[in-house]
């Protein structure tokens, strides 16, 4: 399945690194740990990091329920959630065509308040999934107050782009003999070990789920 | 030195958080390898991710002197610059206390079109420095022509505020009973080992400053 592009989501500075599949939005979407997210309040542009998660085609994001900029999001007709995972520093034998490798999505769209109990309840789970995969189930679930307390966004991903750079550096050819060092530097974000709360009972040891989410983002 | 608070960069939620002290700002400016920056375009929110370097009380982004985002943001009165680094993720008892431990900047202000050559010419090398440490005086400087292609803006930190969340969780008094397993799990971004470009002749070693930058980001 694949986007097609429209004039918001159309990769026009180096459209060959743009990407509409649906398969690679949704991969870089998931892989992310956090968005950011840009909304237009009083004609200034407010760009705003925060969780982000997917369930399906929609992209979910979630705030106190008097959170200024989800009130601004949902108030208007188009905002702006980007993702970007670093992937290298790509270091040219000229100054000028140093570069990053990197995977980034935009999406344009409407931001819908969800109001509806299951719904919440359903993507609040799938929340926990995404920042750990088992820690749905070694949680309490949200109260009532609490599911009350939290405003809970959707934007659909139909309108999204990716963009990626990847692979070596790319040099002119008349600087190829210069006497640099060229070549790119791999960039990763990685889980480090645990630490249990203080309150804990010293000797308890990180549950199963939790040692391998970290072991498989080393 | 601080930065008094304005209407824009009040931190509302959660207002322990925020912190407008400049040598905080200027580490996190300068520890983050890019920045999302937002621009309105056409009553949309528009924000992309780039490469941020900063010199004294200026941030600077650049891009092609015909990218389309830099050219809405020069000819607006505001963008927001917003730089965020994610140091953990918090889990809590309950899932509504999760939380991750991060730190943000986010800045407002007008951006200015660089066109002096000086001052372009010492941004560019400090932005070679920020990339890599060294790395200034192992790559080939700009042409004219490079320099040429090269849009620079430059955006004052004086309109800028952070906001920081760390240490441990917080549960309710009432979860700490719980049988869940509740700490935080360190995030680290890192460098790996540098991959020399294929024409580099073989057994060229590692320039010594490169060793040095990525040890110092292990």
């Amino acid at each position: 399945m694949s986007n097609p592009p429209t004039s918001r989501t159309r990769v026009r500075r180096r459209p060959e690194r743009g990407d509409y599949d649906r398969a690679t939005i949704d991969a870089i979407v998931d892989e992310a740990h956090y968005c950011h997210v840009g909304v237009v309040h009083e004609g200034v542009p407010v760009v705003l990091p925060t969780i982000h998660w997917r369930l399906g085609d929609q992209l979910y994001v979630h705030g106190s329920a008097v959170n200024a900029v989800l009130k601004t999001a949902v108030g208007t007709p188009t905002i702006c959630v980007t993702i970007t995972l670093l992937d290298g520093l790509v270091l040219a034998r000229s100054a000028f065509h140093h570069s990053m490798n990197y995977r980034s999505v935009v999406v344009f769209g409407p931001a819908t308040l969800v109001e509806d109990r299951e719904e919440k309840l359903t993507a609040f789970a799938a929340l926990m999934e995404s920042v750990v995969s088992g820690r749905g189930g070694d949680c309490r679930p949200p109260s009532d107050s609490e599911l009350e307390a939290t405003a809970l966004v959707r934007v659909p991903l139909n309108e999204a782009s990716a963009k990626i750079r990847g692979g070596p550096v790319a040099d002119d050819a008349s600087d190829m003999t210069l006497p640099h060092w060229a070549g790119v530097v791999p960039v990763k974000t990685v889980l480090g070990e645990p630490l249990a709360a203080a309150e804990m009972p010293s000797g308890t040891e990180v549950p199963a789920y939790l040692r391998a989410w970290v072991d498989s983002h080393k």
